[in-house]
């Protein structure tokens, strides 16, 4: 491999020659070489271009830039945003715990990729652009990479999480619509119960849902909150006046989300508690999502000696060695996710808990963490609606079955002959292998009219909908 | 001891003569023998007391119970209110997962403290009330128990974790302010930064309360949402017509808190989503104070050899064997509730992911870690509170000591003299032991009038409040 | 309430007059109202009273105290082992990280009973034993406290966790071996599968038992090492030569338990390792006992619309509104034990983490958690154990059935035919609801004599045990 | 692109014309787009590659495959091994909870990659290994899958894990003989307290290493058990008598790792314990190294304004804004990896915790944590040991002015002059800023020459190593 050779404050470093970072990423590659290469989230470089394109124009704004520089800076991050440099950010989740290297990675990579633009060569040993003068200004760090992780994860959340949670939602909103009048055995401790619709027992997963989305809009206000401005320690030091608020519209701007400066960038530096929220909203749509998806594949186990009272599509042949069975596959995969959200959540309270005086140091775990959750849930949403939502049927002819077999009509009794002697007749039908009615009559409790009376399950389901 | 006997559908139990429960109390003392006795929450019991007593308002009002059969509950209900009856609640969190023998307990309780009120006897085969058709009616366990749990933490939450964060909140405020002209050093990776003054430090621990305040109180409102209607799957059967809307508010005018009809009954009896997300919001409240309290315990570190800028009050002797060491006992009182939370936190979700169909079986489990939850941050917030924040004082010689000291004061020369040669000016001073102005000077980039004009602490802190 | 007016290091405090704690206690009464009164363990004031008798014996071997003093130490010692001092040890968890105050209220109620019972009186300014320089004599609660909390858990996991999974491993063997010939589907994805023998899915329970006791059983090696003689900061300061290991020899007399001296004081008091083993390995149970226990519930579901493949004890009446109905509630109250180990897992994890320098000051949580985790999974096995899985009955007409109706024995017939050809077949039945043996012949893929001679369930399980 | 048809048993796929894998890759590929491509660890494949040999081999011994099959398969497999193949395995961790797909992958590169290796064409319909019938024989996904993420755990662990923990116990340890002689003040609290060397507080670091890799290796002994031979249910149907033993035996052979057959084939495929086990192990490490980091980034905390009883190795300019400020990257780099595992450890358990009947279907999800856990420590910890622990430096002016100046090396006169009396001489030193001698002789209670007899710090150190 060629090399060149570049400097920073620490002395010369030698990097690929064909790349266009520079001495402080080289140095992070070499000094850690932890997990496989390149993790740092590609939605945080991406996130990165909005903010070192903002915080450009705010400067210059402000009388600290140029307009040639800002348009320089604003030129590398566009192409940053198409995706066509995104080998151009090596480095790991684990390093300083402030994402510093990552910061530089960007500075770097702009100022250079800006002179090669510009009709330098890299290696020229003046650039066009100063990594930390010119593409930093006004920045450092400390309030860079929190509000890349805002930005990456608001986006990732209302671009990704959000849509696909919404998608299944009206899904599972069509099915309780549809299957409003199937009536069908209830289940509580996982044994039969009273009657409710299977549009009844659909409702419930809609309204988990509608409610996991609310907590998630809930925590994407503080979310919205930018650092940007506190710079090192939160006071704003070398930032221009008004620069916080102004850097902030401008991202707001160019990203058309409607991000705001934070009331307070100590809080904003020093803690991650809007990360830690909205990874326990998602960790919350992940309890969620455990709950609904772990129903549709006990509600479709089978096919001969399971519940079987509804039926998942087929999307591959389910085992190997089993000829013609075919697996809750996409259930399965959303549980995982779901589990894998659970332990996220927990790293993510683990980093945010230990900060210490005015930098939280869990940084790149934390946006590494949340942004996993926000895309995973997403992702995992969209497959299991496509692939498994939209495709359940009832099984009616089982669902009927188990309906007339059950013994928990008897509760429809308890108006008319108490609590005690509508018990009496379920046991003896239990135990003896017999009808409701038939246990009604032997034990004289009432007559087969009555029976016909009070035992109505379409009537079992209706005053609540 | 004496015993009576009792009955239920499975047949007759010995119960200690002097007690009000029944047979179905007594099977559970001894069929869960699992942890401590009558490890229910207490705030369980009394929040059934409310909605017993609303139930039978809201039967009566509906014609399904009679006057006197009400106010016969409602007296028993408000005598539980009263923690007289607290010996009456044997049982232990780790039975039914849905709670059905605490319902039970309450019902017995309730059915036959009435009947020793109206005169009768414990021995009395017939009570002037029935537990299932009188204390129970329009009720299941399904519904009365997610009821109690909502009712509990709201007011768990209301009366002692929010009103502990504030009063908290308030103190480290009024200190943010008392503290707002005291510079100091920042500290970033746990290193000298460029600094802030005190009150800055303390108003971001003000933020993050305030924001912490903000999410649990999101969080309440789908907590004040009650199952009750909903009886045993969801469906509402054997419930008057208009009873779910009518029984919240009763229990809204009991307690006086805002509690409705939950929008979705299944969802209410099968997640306990809402749940999870208090239990989220407690534990991002818990993240937030193990920030403070270790902030607090290292800022007062030492008293020779640590950080030392802040004094904690003196409480107890700190060791046994070390005299006149005096230690930082609130923040760890605090730091350990924090991760008990955070714990709590984990437990509260897996449960709240495992419900299958028309019932979540954790429901216990959920209420009590919850409660404790709630309960922890506020009563630990509130002995941090009075026994160490609001006796905070600032160390100031140990401040202005480590302010003149710092080398980050360098920073301020960035814009004057460039990133790279404030770096050598630090490295020099740091390398050779010396103030940045003698190094600054040596290396002949500034002049000692310059140093004076550029480098001013109290101007490093000001573009943000 | 009367008072009498003890004194510490900081002054006087009243204390209650009939109440052997002193003033250092009494401070942390009053400054630590955090949950519930007296929630400190008892377990871990009962091995207090083991390690300062101890102390107190190789004080005296040593040179260090008189024999009266011994006497008069381990007298008191004795009866709070009886239990009757329980009243005297008032403290919470939440009190400092070190867990100091309960470690100085044992001294104080060891000194200030002591004279008591040598005729003294409360109110007399000097006592016969001093709490500091006797009964803590060659002690730290830096080293007592985590001493303490070894002796504790090990006691507990000894004398509570493993036989409580000892005994439930025993009956789900005999269990096994009963089974060991009835056929049954099996279940993979909730899906059918290929057969095997009740006995066999025992089996599998009883081998995760014995391999949770074995990973307890390696945690305990540890937590048998005592801190005890490291004194305050690792160093054994203060305490006679071979103090440490005589110390520990003279615990393991007492307790009749193979305690020994850690091998590496430092670790002993800053980190709590070996509590976060063994934290780790009960959550490991719970993971077993998780799925032990879901498996029993979903097998015995029903009565009629579930699986119903065995049947377990009907302990209660299980629903307030649905007579007749017997729930799984041991299996519950399982489950929720289980989550309940894995969420204080995580609080201990969390405190075992966050320990500095000399000390771990997350001592009180980490023991209250790993003791309710110990006790919940012995009690919970117990429990259990008793009331469900020793009246466990296969419900072997069910089984029949559903073992006729599998579609799954097709899989017998892939090394005859092939594995596409046997999924034609198994497909086809499933399409059109017939048998397998109609789908074969009417593919003409095998005769009547082939399906018999190749289709037997019962050596579709014999390869394995 | 190009395509080719493959066919599964349910019907053709197009297939990317230049890939080796078939139908059942491609469908799982279009049906579970959840998250980044390929997420499924290579380590995965590779471990599947040895196992695919191994029963190769074992079939061939056993009679039930032909040598020139086991030799076309091995030849691929060692193929896989060499990493040749790696973008041949384009699925990921969310697919099914039995890793099928995988297997199934594993099985049509094998066969067809064999085929094109023999000189035949991709678009041949029919190939000379067949996926099911001759790779996958004496298989199902339910043993292959849970036997490759033991294989593939045992070697990360092995080979990566437990090597990156002793190159870094083993430096540590070299620091604690090179410190024995450096005394310091303690801190207990984060206060100061009683002296001790700087060498015995590095011991206690390398003990809890040495404890941890030893629980480690207790977890090893049962990943190295092996789920293969218990096909579908774990009933071993399908395989030749003796494969199970013979097959780890191949295993073993080929890997050179002590593999053997699981002695219950039931829990092996129904329950992951031991990678749950494992995962606690992991988390366990990371308690220790969480509390190891911390220690060395607050001991190094300065330059002026901190602890600084450290100098650890700058690599990297540590700050955009602040020059010349050098940060604990590394500590950062390992307490991040720690949260992460601490998180990962309760998805696993999660995941270990919800299996169902015959088969646990979170297996990718456990495989996947528990693969990035293992490696993140190995790596962290080799990061952590070459860039900091090994350039560790005392800074032994800071060193000695902290122990000058402690008050705590009052407790050596406890013995003296007793506990309240020492406690005088500390307190009124600290109220006064003075020193312990000035305050004990102003106090009257002890001489000049008294002090220096009784106070000599390293003699405070010295009871225990």
């Amino acid at each position: 491999m060629n090399f060149r050779i570049e400097k920073d404050t620490m002395g010369p470093v030698e990097v690929p020659a064909d790349k266009y970072w520079g001495a402080q990423t080289e140095r992070s590659r070499n000094n850690f070489k932890i997990g496989p290469e390149a993790s740092m989230p590609k939605e945080i470089i991406h996130a990165f271009a909005y903010l070192k394109k903002a915080a450009a124009h705010a400067n210059h704004d402000l009388g600290a830039l140029s307009a040639e520089k800002r348009d320089l800076i604003s030129k590398v991050c566009d192409e940053i945003l198409t995706g066509a440099l995104d080998d151009q950010f090596p480095l790991v989740i684990w390093q300083t715990g402030s994402g510093t290297q990552s910061n530089m990675n960007v500075n770097e990579v702009v100022a250079y990729r800006a002179h090669v633009l510009s009709g330098g060569k890299l290696t020229d040993e003046k650039k066009i652009l100063h990594p930390n003068d010119d593409v930093n200004k006004s920045q450092s760090s400390n309030d860079t990479f929190p509000t890349a992780m805002h930005i990456a994860a608001y986006m990732q959340v209302v671009q990704v999480t959000l849509p696909g949670m919404e998608k299944l939602r009206n899904t599972l909103q069509k099915k309780a619509e549809a299957y409003k009048d199937i009536v069908k055995t209830g289940r509580t401790h996982f044994m039969d119960a009273t009657p409710l619709t299977l549009g009844q027992e659909f409702s419930g997963y809609v309204q988990q849902l509608t409610n996991s989305i609310r907590t998630i809009n809930n925590a994407l206000q503080m979310v919205a909150e930018l650092a940007l401005g506190g710079t090192a320690v939160g006071t704003g030091l070398n930032t221009p006046k008004g620069y916080d608020v102004l850097v902030a519209k401008k991202i707001a701007e160019f990203t058309k989300y409607p991000f705001v400066t934070a009331p307070n960038k100590f809080e904003a530096l020093a803690a991650h508690d809007a990360m830690v929220e909205l990874s326990g909203a998602l960790k919350r749509a992940a309890v969620s999502l455990m709950k609904i998806a772990n129903d549709i594949r006990m509600l479709s186990s089978g096919p001969r000696c399971g519940i079987g009272e509804i039926i998942i599509p087929d999307n591959e042949p389910g085992s190997s060695i089993m000829p013609g069975k075919v697996n809750p596959t996409q259930p399965e995969a959303l549980t995982m996710v779901a589990a894998q959200v659970m332990g996220n959540d927990v790293a993510v309270s683990i980093g945010g808990s230990n900060g210490h005086f005015e930098l939280n140091v869990f940084k790149p775990l934390i946006a590494a963490n949340v942004l996993q959750s926000a895309r995973l849930i997403g992702d995992a949403c969209v497959s299991f609606n496509d692939k498994c939502a939209e495709g359940i049927e009832p099984n009616l002819p089982v669902i009927q079955t188990h309906m007339e077999n059950s013994l928990m009509l008897v509760t429809a009794l308890n108006t008319h002959i108490g609590y005690e002697n509508a018990a009496k007749i379920a046991k003896k039908a239990h135990k003896e292998n017999k009808t409701l009615r038939e246990a009604a009559i032997e034990l004289g409790l009432l007559t087969n009219e009555q029976f016909d009376a009070w035992v109505k399950p379409h009537e079992m389901i209706g005053s609540l909908k």
